[in-house]
């Protein structure tokens, strides 16, 4: 099947993928009187009175915004907020398909961080929750950053956490199938953007003392003099033996490589001088960094890719949908490492005989993102950092 | 029957009143790769070569913003964007229900008029129109001329405009009924807010020369030394015998009071000062300028109100569903007077045989939209301002 023509044919077909649709009925005088005004001036009075009572007689409490300025977007790069729109519908229709979330798409006419927070600030009580997405590194360090500190509901740039907390999941499971500790893991991570970066943060948070990141100009050390803020974030925490080379040297007796790179990048004799028992998680998507096929010449045979016609597709709809139900149901303000953690293990469960043609969740099970939802929500309990201990 | 308590109960069981929908089925892994990533590379691809595809492959040209500060809200005043929410929804299903539009409600935490330009510049690439509401005089003028001239879709403040058209709408069959010329009719709008100001330029629009508009202060004149700048303009192009005084001096001999200001304040006595067989329109809500029985006791028998249980009201929703729906099919970008007056005489023409009971259409005839649609169409077309005959 030619996904791309039948992409094509379905999108304008329907003229897209989402529409608003009325909970309420509206068909007579009564109805408008209700609904709208003059009835609807009590709703306002008492939200204007109680501000709280915002989540109870609105929908804002179930609404995301999908926000993105188009820099970033799948593997096609700085295509501007037009293009990015149909992959943000997209996600939209992810979000109330698995989580009956309600989220909007909201592409930004601007590049310019100061704007973007500003824009978003803007609009912030319309929504319970922001999704950043698609907003290339490091920009997006600094305004998810800003973000959650200056709003007072929950912040995710999905493509750093989203990715880190399936990978996470994945890795859970990949673990005990190679019979190696999670937290001895010897790691390369290929690729040091959004995702790698945040990867590299959740797998640390984990426990994971031995990670080593390579960029396309080898790997990440202190040492280098051409890093950005991030990437000497990444330096400081990563990298303890003070590595330099490339990837290959990087890879050497190592347990696991993590590609959120470029198509072709990992050799089956890269993979040959890992460890025993290596695991390739090649996330470029179309092309991935090593087809599972050559990986398996290399010696490896737990692998996953990006991809939905190999077995264990790391898809970040495993994540972000039950993610946001939790927290929104939960009103969390601030989405934690711990929560992050908690959604990998609950991912992770959902594979209750993990083999290595399948130890990762199918996309469609429907089970994990209110298993995520969950496990999320029952952190956020323990944390505290629920609406009721925090001034919302 | 209660509003205030059924509104009440209706928001909170429903948790508001709004939700997404998906337009295309999400059920199998083959609609994931065709809705969703591969396959919607195609279609990004397909609008960063073509970015006026974006019209034909998303649904971006059936969307409109709702956008409120939540300044003037309905009579509430200044109850700020949360307290605006049910409101702006109430609205998005209204233009859903009467136009097939989807609209949204983007409620801003800013009143700054600046940051408002700016956050809804940076949100315009999601939609295809602009409609402001509840947004205070006369930061609204600013606001929407600002947006005019700097976005490439369609801005309509509706609390001013759609007001004024419906007005006009009601004032070409209340003239009919008094048998007067209506470009003759000696007119005088108490309240000079948003509605009343955009009243007065479309009436002006419309070929009545002799206007007066009455603030809290009295008749506005060039005289005045209190007005502000959107005042200023309003004593140059009205009031011109230079009338000065209060409410009851202008109204003597007039054909026409509209009343968009505060209730109670009109009285029996003066509409009999009033020239024969009077126009009253009280639009106040809940409680208009005069009640239509004591507007009756004063001489008067073609009365409208803002109220849905009074005969004749004077409704935006038999403006702004059709209005939109015109603009949006045709891709105009501009919404001219000329498509203003069109639309007013397309409500008129809603009711064929127009009585002092019923002069202004049900705001529940499914006819009217689709009337005030064509009519915007077809003067776009005419005035050619369509997207055909500018660059876009």
């Amino acid at each position: 099947m030619d996904f791309n023509e039948s992409a094509l044919e379905l999108h304008k077909e329907n003229r897209g993928k989402i529409e608003i649709k009325s909970k309420v009925p509206l068909k007579t005088r009564e109805d408008l009187s209700i609904a709208y005004t003059p009835g609807v001036a009590a709703v306002s009075k008492k939200i204007a009175e109680d501000p709280e009572s915002v989540w109870g007689y609105t929908p804002r409490g179930n609404w995301v915004a999908i926000v993105s300025d188009g820099t970033a977007v799948l593997g096609l790069g700085d295509i501007g907020p037009l293009a990015a729109l149909p992959v943000m519908e997209g996600k939209a229709i992810l979000f109330k398909e698995f989580a009956g979330v309600d989220a909007f798409p909201i592409c930004l006419s601007t590049k310019d961080p100061d704007e973007i927070v500003q824009a978003v600030k803007a609009l912030a009580p319309s929504f319970g929750g922001i999704n950043l997405e698609d907003i290339s590194a490091p920009r997006c360090f600094e305004i998810e950053e800003r973000l959650k500190r200056e709003l007072d509901i929950p912040v995710f740039h999905d493509d750093q956490h989203g990715t880190a907390i399936v990978v996470l999941a994945g890795l859970l499971n990949a673990a005990g199938l190679a019979q190696k500790k999670l937290t001895a893991l010897k790691i390369v991570i290929n690729g040091a953007g959004a995702a790698g970066t945040a990867i590299a943060m959740l797998l640390i948070k984990a426990g994971i003392s031995d990670v080593v990141v390579v960029d396309s100009r080898g790997i990440i050390s202190s040492d280098r003099k051409d890093l950005n803020d991030a990437k000497k974030e990444l330096a400081r925490c990563t990298n303890s033996a003070a590595l330099s080379g490339d990837l290959a040297v990087a890879l050497k007796n190592r347990d696991v490589f993590i590609g959120v790179s470029a198509p072709n990048i990992l050799t089956r004799d890269m993979v040959g001088t890992m460890a025993q028992d290596p695991i390739i998680f090649a996330l470029a998507n179309p092309v991935p960094e090593i087809t599972p096929e050559e990986a398996r010449e290399g010696g490896a045979r737990i692998i996953a890719t990006g991809r939905s016609d190999y077995p264990n597709q790391i898809n970040n709809v495993l994540a972000f949908p039950g993610l946001f139900r939790g927290v929104l149901d939960a009103r969390i303000r601030i989405i934690t490492d711990e929560m992050k953690l908690s959604a990998a293990h609950a991912i992770a469960d959902c594979v209750p005989s993990p083999i290595a043609d399948q130890f990762i969740p199918n996309p469609f099970d429907r089970s994990v993102a209110q298993a995520v939802a969950d496990a999320v929500r029952q952190t956020g309990m323990e944390q505290g950092s629920n609406a009721d201990s925090k001034s919302f």
